[in-house]
């Protein structure tokens, strides 16, 4: 059977030319980049060099990235390291109800320390106003973190307009980019954020490897303690080969992003425009505002889990929601929070598009979706009853 | 010029049968561990599997396995983590004066937050006494944290006797068994401790893949939030390339570890017995409880760091102190507690040895590093006058 993978917003196959940069690293140049010798050398210039292509990547310097294990560590750092380093000036925090769990769970967790957090509500798209941000900050304010773009309903949000609010008022602002990061232009100086997530995987590069954009002369607190690698500011032995395919899928990105958004925005707005014929099923997130290669919907009447099921039959593999959640079963807080009812919440089904996916590949899932949709909802008495208090808006 | 590798301590070359178990996940097998399709269960499946290999070498469950991206990750998140979780016990730990940076950065980051640290002495040895952690404990004390071995001296510590006290008392015990597992025996249920740090590349495993044993039952907080991966505890993408590259490496260290014990230990007996023959040459940590590999000497009046650049100009690579502050340049704590003089430390020396070691690279090292000690003194205006009063024990 065929696969079609549908689920690139999850994790995306590594690009062989960023694995054939890493293979050395892999193999003869196992050297520890703190040795004296040249073998720790080789690793040390290789780091420098990933460095240099990420920094390019996000238009900053090689010295503000520092390289962490995952998007979600950089999510978890910035924002407790941001916080921490500004205990003495406030103890508020700002984040969106769009964010990931690695950003909201750290609030969570700066709550029990003693922290204060607004956290800003949705409108029906999913996006953050930027008039909100300004009217939650306050004199104890001191960390204000909106995601760039949610891998659950695909919405870009106004970071811009949130970034030069909140320098306006010397709050540090933070943004996970980790979605937008090697897919879209990402740039730190034109978007005036004080730091910015990425992780590697989410544009063909290696799990295991992802950085935070810290601009020069910002204050933070280190997640992990100990050596001195990257400044002091994150301990650990460095994953060399990681980091440098890392490097490498970062150039990879900016010779080929506009090609690889043009191919997946022609793909995505061909499941949209045809998902969105069928009856009671909703295109979630930003009709225009969204990520190129990102297509997110509730159906009506039907669970998500059984949609993905179904189509991983056919070979078919999406997701309900966000990765790190769809295990949970709970209804999505985001799409709580833009007023899609729980009930409906649970009809949630993402369709995230990459390289490998085809012309066919959509005409594919097209037809396998609606027939799925047809038979489920068969099968479901609410259907032809409706969900009635549980419809949305009401 | 042939290379001869004596750094393992700091960082080892990947096995080649890991490396081909981890190629798969590098290729076609991507998947994101949460998907829902063949691709994830795969994924999954690889990580599972891992996780009973990991376990099986410090004989726990594999329940008891989070993984991490590196020990500095574990050791993080174990002394928080665990000193975090019982903050309304009270607000006192213990650590050694023999830990390594990542254990002893992350307790002065929670005497920030509050938190007394008393940091034990060690002998001339670099041995802690657990008569010294028993005096220690107070009723405030919820954490007790030593390492089984250190990377900078190679002595092993009483981590039985230690974790025992502590148990009795109802105190959190955790080591830093990165320089130990996979290397000799570590058996979390012989040790009785509550947790245990562990790192891949340490074992011929991947960089990037690293573990905390917790037992059971142990209460801890997380250091990164975020998605459900290893059971809420330890969030991000799971890097299941290096995680199964861990899996692969500790089963073979489960199955070549008493070989690769022997051979190392034989060439460690060598470079001693070699070495500690040139006048004021002086191994440190314990001649005897130490580990197979691990040889280290301070040098009478020569810098490390004009050994090793000698050293490395003849093809032998070694280090001079830990690997993650060797570039510090500042006197190891770990030396100046075992009462070896400031001056002193500077000419310290370490040779960590692997499998590819041979007789010849032995035989190599001792004439080298004879004439290179020889050349330093002709050199150095302190060695026919002496240090005086910055010598040993004045």
């Amino acid at each position: 059977m065929k696969i079609r993978y549908f689920d690139h917003a999850a994790t995306n196959p590594l690009h062989p030319e960023a694995l054939d940069a890493m293979m050395p690293y892999l193999k003869n140049e196992y050297g520890n980049p703190l040795g004296i010798y040249d073998l720790g050398q080789n690793a040390r210039d290789a780091v420098e060099q990933a460095r240099q292509e990420t920094a390019l990547l996000v238009n900053a310097k090689p010295a503000e990235i520092i390289f962490t294990a995952s998007g979600a560590e950089a999510n978890n750092f910035a924002l407790k390291g941001l916080a921490m380093a500004r205990q003495n000036d406030g103890k508020h925090l700002i984040v969106s109800r769009a964010e990931h769990h690695s950003i909201t769970n750290t609030a969570r967790s700066l709550e029990k320390l003693g922290w204060v957090v607004t956290f800003l509500p949705l409108d029906k798209y999913g996006t953050v106003d930027p008039q909100a941000v300004k009217n939650a900050i306050n004199k104890e304010t001191t960390v204000i973190s909106v995601i760039h773009a949610s891998s659950e309903i695909g919405t870009i949000e106004p970071i811009k307009e949130i970034a030069r609010i909140a320098g306006e008022r010397g709050v540090a602002f933070h943004t996970d980019a980790v979605s937008t990061t090697g897919n879209i232009p990402v740039d730190v100086k034109e978007l005036e954020v004080d730091a910015l997530s990425m992780s590697a995987h989410q544009f063909y590069g290696p799990k295991g490897a992802g950085a935070l954009y810290l601009k020069q002369g910002s204050r933070i607190l280190p997640l992990i303690y100990g050596g001195i690698q990257e400044g002091g500011r994150r301990a650990g032995t460095e994953n060399v080969p990681a980091i440098v395919g890392m490097g490498k899928a970062a150039a990879l990105a900016v010779r080929e992003m506009d090609a690889r958004a043009a191919h997946v925005k022609k793909l995505r707005d061909r499941l949209i425009d045809g998902l969105t014929k069928i009856d009671k099923v909703h295109l979630t997130g930003h009709p225009v505002n969204r990520l190129p290669g990102h297509a997110s919907f509730v159906v009506e009447y039907i669970e998500g889990e059984g949609m993905l099921l179904m189509l991983a039959a056919k070979g078919v593999y999406a997701a309900s929601g966000s990765a790190c959640t769809s295990k949970a079963l709970k209804s999505s807080p985001v799409l709580l929070s833009m007023g899609v009812s729980s009930s409906m919440s649970h009809g949630s089904i993402v369709l995230s598009l990459g390289m490998d996916n085809t012309d066919e590949d959509a005409d594919v899932v097209l037809a396998e979706l609606s027939a799925i949709i047809n038979r489920l909802r068969e099968m479901s008495p609410f259907a032809k009853s409706g969900w009635g208090e549980l419809k949305e808006g009401e």
